[in-house]
């Protein structure tokens, strides 16, 4: 039978340890071979369950170690943002196919010089958490709007709402670590790039910590026009919420409704709100990982790029100073480089650009 | 102008009370003239705030009076059922319109004297309370089975649940004052008689009353084999839901589902259930009232007739005899007279039989 | 019995004729006394099937007349907004109880000449016909808000999408014949000013006429703060849609929702889309009609006054300012007179100010 | 790293098609090893894109031969019903773990033979595939009765709909085939055993072929008196639904209700209605075979037992005798062997009997 992965996760904390007992139990083809986190404790306690997966407090460690099956041949990256640039160019250097959770890296700069040490290796590696695109309503919506069947897509009215958000969550980390799902789905949706983004302060939640302005309202516009815009609210305490909204020319459409049993009790009818993105997006992990792994299997990606992180991280940046000055900010984007064109699937890649993830489901 | 409706409305209870508000503020041509209560002092309370209405303790003194504007020139009545059989024989003596609230009356051997009584007079004068003809939903319904877009109706699931039941409500009552709103509106979708009633009893809620069996499943056969069963419960809890599923040969309708605001709080989304028949159905009683009112001013009713309050009361008689035996229970009728023949309505009755009411709205 | 209204309807083209058919066949307490058209051909037919009503050239003619019953005593106008000027200041003179149709008229300027001849009248006698607030739904959610069972209102967005437009439908007009109801319904949920308007426009729908640029985005912030968006979608083809969802600090509220029966057939589940407002606001304007009936009775008005009708005015001139420029446009009003301001109820009003209308459902 | 299971797909037909891809490539811990079809070339055509999987004629061929990784040590049976009870047999006498898809076998006699044969095996090692126990709404309506969160379940109203019918489906397998998977559903939600079966047939559509009746109504009770009705419609042209309302002494619960993207257009609302079980159930599929790989690779069973595939053939036996009776029809069973006692669970297996598998999720 064929070679599964032997897959080393980076960081062990809530997302890693999703991931890895996803990894465990559900993905086929792949395997948990090492967890490594600078807590070797929590590293530890992670592979408790798992025959033959081992801890290690750093990546080194557990590239150069010969473990059960052979020597891991793939990596999960799970670190806070700020740790991922280091832990992707050592990847990189050793040509492993790496599944990076969002942010590719916490600004425009350092994500550009992955892009560029990708670009050295000349193959994409790299693939970005973005799951939503694995979401399968927004791969229902994308494929609308590809097929023209009602015509153009004009606007995008998106809605991110958390219950709440853990201490010291900033200011920027609205745009950063939420609105920046936003800018990736407007990008895959429409297939273009974002052209500017403004951020509305205005009456604030009572419910928002010291120094945090919450909801707020971010205006976003791309190449051809498409106005989308985001209520981004991390501390609506009713539960969590992502949904869209499409405006297209002949039609109108909604995703991200509100679902399960229909109960009517106590004078009220409807169902449970999702708690958290865990709930939410769970399937669109699994399907996310599984796609990956595939394509890690016959040497390719199957999703977001490192293109798709670089791009992302420069709205970001723009979104941010939005917040600051009022103003609209423009997203100013280096040329795309022609390993992440549209077509360069000759490279290896299931799903290289902007908007072909889809085709993948 | 058009001379008004005056308006003897008899009973001054909660439905009395909804009608001559009803009357008094929302239809047109049509005031509350008299209210008649053997309680005086629930008539004159009802009377307080309208102009020109008083109250009597009889409808034979309310007839005599000489009133602002003249006599008295048409009925509402809605007294408990066992009182209706006198009123509506006096009413139809003086040959005035009548809006009399289901039942006609409580069994199937008085409902036939009325009808007797209303052929010798020769024209139509009883319009029944079976508002759900009116209400916008259950009308679309009857134009859809009419229509025949989606072909022939095969089934009906009906349900029809009451938060809780005032006391000394019994089994029998569930058939004679819950179920034979379902009588109704399966004769007027279907447009045909129904032709035998069982009823199933399971197992029965804690909440239910001593000798109260509640819920039951009602079976109920038409004249062309349309199959239809009703839910009846009456100690649902949660609050008030009446609604209905058509299983056509080319599709599935349902109408009756959950509206109003669409809220996300604390967990849940959802919205209010309706708490009563009031909330539920006050439209389609305007609707029904204005309807009786612009036909009687012409002469004619405006809904169900007194065949229609004749042939629910033979289906209650049965559907009691099915509770007790737990058998199938034939339901037979009196031939139909030519005075409630579909297309009658050169008696100047607006809408004489099973399954025309619809077409008034 | 008490006096009817006996109204003239001033303009019968699609709005009057609407009005007309209201007050003649649902509307308690009011009759259609007279209908003046320049189009007397047009009058004469929309009196023709009214028993007592007669047609005029002029309103002055209609007000001189002896009719059936007594002189008109009150007035309904539904012509163009240019004309509303000279036709208000006609009524105001006789001391006529109004319902002027929305505009109040087609600016500011204009529009604060009538709110100077009401107060010199010294009592509020107009009452503007922003017929949302008599909705269900729209009432509903100005309750939430008032009620704070939800914390503080935060953010509004509001969707305004119509099938398509009648030929010379300008740019100008998506801001005053369709934001206008936005601006009113964005000043009665949150009771407060608008204090700026923007306009945002991007991508513009191939279905929309030459010369009008559509959809556009409209922002729009209130005096505390609150954040209002509005997408308003004049050709949006698939039919016709209002809705607004509100979000609080304790929820999520939507209202708006499409309705009627559920049916699944050939592949689809789903109802139908609502075609116009007639339909979607059908029962609000009886509802507005009956208040506005039922005050003008006793006296006041119930229901938005000119103050309203002169702050959407100049809500009105900086959308469309906005639109022109692409800049934020303040919305500066002068100071509100006494006549309108909460409390002024012992003028005889039962709602004269913002937010006050929904008590009177 | 953890052994694989290694398996043998009996049957290459549109089911059995369809657990190869889900084996091959989204469950973890087992791998196509084998496909067995008595036509080679489709056993030929399902291996052909799977590394290590061999082809085989019938399942003695298969379990003999030494494959890569080693002999098959687990059996997927997907032949038609008639060929279950050969297959059962075979795979016991070597003591595999067994995934049958439903129905165990085709009456309650045969299966009454397997239940022995396990017994005489001393362990369970038989999982049968009704799959709707592992979807999500299922579950969690089958929390729900257990939680007792809105007391006692009273009643259950099942609808299951097809859009049409291959060639030969007999009346017969209306109930056998479509009507099983209720049967077990009702088993599962109410925790007790069916003890009566009646169907009713009315009104058949006209899009039925000659000699089956559809529509039928069928009515079942389970021990304690909770009265259940399944409205069975093969031919219903609008699609595939499969939906259950649950009437709770303290509210009513509906799962089954239709998702996915929310569109208006063209004057409708709504969706697209699921077109077949494969997209309605295909995650629970899913589940279901992960959950037997789970407990199979431990030694256990991880879903409904050989003793619910016995129990539902009494049932569908009851169903056919009660099609042809029009009368209700006892369902006898023999005692439960203590094999499948609850808490049989230190026999190994993850879910032994009525009611429990919902707890392995």
């Amino acid at each position: 039978m064929a070679e599964n992965l032997r897959v080393a996760v980076i960081g062990a904390g809530r997302m890693g340890a999703d991931h890895i007992q996803r990894l465990h139990t559900r993905i086929h083809g792949a395997e948990v071979a090492a967890v490594i986190d600078v807590d070797l404790d929590r590293a530890n306690a992670a592979v408790a369950g798992i025959p033959g997966a081992r801890a290690f407090a750093t990546p080194a460690e557990a590239y150069a170690a010969e473990l059960d099956g052979g020597k891991v041949n793939a990596v999960v990256i799970a670190t806070p943002g700020f740790l991922h640039e280091q832990a992707l160019l050592e990847a990189l250097e050793l040509d492993l196919p790496i599944l990076c959770e969002k942010p590719l890296t916490p600004d425009a700069e350092s994500a550009w010089k992955i892009v560029e040490a990708e670009q050295k290796l000349g193959r994409q590696r790299i693939q970005v958490g973005f799951m939503r695109r694995f979401d399968a309503e927004y791969a229902a919506l994308g494929g609308l709007v590809r097929s023209r069947d009602l015509g153009e897509l004009l606007m995008l009215h998106c809605r991110h709402r958390n219950p709440d958000t853990p201490p010291g969550f900033t200011n920027e980390m609205l745009i950063n670590d939420s609105v920046v799902h936003e800018f990736d789905v407007i990008r895959y949706l429409t297939g273009e790039e974002i052209t500017s983004v403004q951020v509305r302060l205005g009456k604030a939640s009572s419910k928002a910590p010291e120094g945090q302005h919450d909801p707020q309202h971010v205006l976003i516009e791309t190449e051809s026009g498409v106005l989308a815009d985001v209520e981004i609210f991390v501390n609506a305490q009713f539960g969590y919420e992502v949904a869209t909204q499409a405006a297209f020319e002949g039609g109108i459409v909604d995703i991200g409704g509100d679902g399960g049993p229909y109960v009517r009790r106590a004078g009220r009818w409807g169902g449970e709100v999702t708690p958290s993105f865990i709930e939410r997006f769970g399937a669109a992990y699994d399907v996310e990982v599984q796609a990956w792994a595939d394509a890690a299997l016959r040497g390719g990606i199957g999703g977001p790029s490192a293109w798709d992180g670089y791009a992302t991280a420069a709205c970001c940046e723009a979104g941010v100073e939005a917040q600051r000055t009022g103003g609209k900010v423009a997203v100013v984007l280096k040329p795309k480089p022609a390993l992440y064109a549209v077509g360069a699937e000759a490279s290896g890649s299931d799903a290289a650009g902007v908007g072909a993830a889809g085709a993948a489901r």
